[in-house]
């Protein structure tokens, strides 16, 4: 899709943290992480919504999903992960193109996830955390 | 498991608000909803989190949740939808036993995610909006 964000990243024409490719779908670091580690799942082929997406390309996008949830709870040792996807502006959607968050959690971490602020993170950072997560996906 | 209520609820010995039911998946309504329509789709095989589901579980668990997804908002006229699965206390997983929220959303209805009150729903509203689900399920 000519003006989506996300269609841009999977055709290398905006540059992202990459941890993890397939034939189907993409992971890559939020540039605005809620908490260390915040990464995105999105199929490849463009969906705007659960709504609407292939089911084939749900399916792998929620492999890829546990796949990453494994490696980052591995690599940065998280209590927990919070898995996120939202629909449609109502639902605060930011970018219209599938996607869905993977955010670490550890005990008293202070996150409150209703304060979703998209505030940048420490690029260099967000580089080394990828590192370890790609380390573990293999 | 023993102990775990959403295995008692698959096993039948507790009620709930059913919606939806094929051989691996149950769908039924969230007693203490956060918003009109909100349902929790569960395997019916154990198992706690996205770290150690059988991913074909898994699977069957995103298809039954995207036919769910589709059909609240049709049946609710919802202007979106939230996707929500928590890991572990940590995340403010409740029920040890894996379980997507689908949480309708509408413009301007004033939910804040992050006050995520276990506020009883008042049943009789519940179960018809069950019924409108339902109804759309098929």
């Amino acid at each position: 899709m000519g003006d989506c964000i996300f269609c841009k990243i999977i055709q290398g024409e905006i540059p992202a943290t990459k941890v993890y490719e397939d034939e189907k779908v993409l992971a890559f670091m939020d540039i605005n992480p809620l908490n260390d580690g915040h990464t995105l799942i999105v199929p490849k082929r463009h969906a705007e919504t659960i709504f609407e997406i292939d089911p084939q390309d749900l399916i792998a996008t929620i492999k890829v999903a546990q796949k990453l949830a494994i490696a980052i709870k591995k690599a940065l040792d998280s209590d927990g992960m919070i898995v996120v996807q939202l629909n449609n502006k109502a639902a605060g959607q930011m970018v219209p193109h599938l996607h869905i968050h993977l955010i670490p959690r550890w005990e008293n971490d202070g996150l409150q996830i209703g304060k979703w602020e998209m505030k940048p993170g420490d690029m260099e950072k967000i580089k080394d955390i990828a590192e370890k997560i790609k380390k573990e996906v293999g």
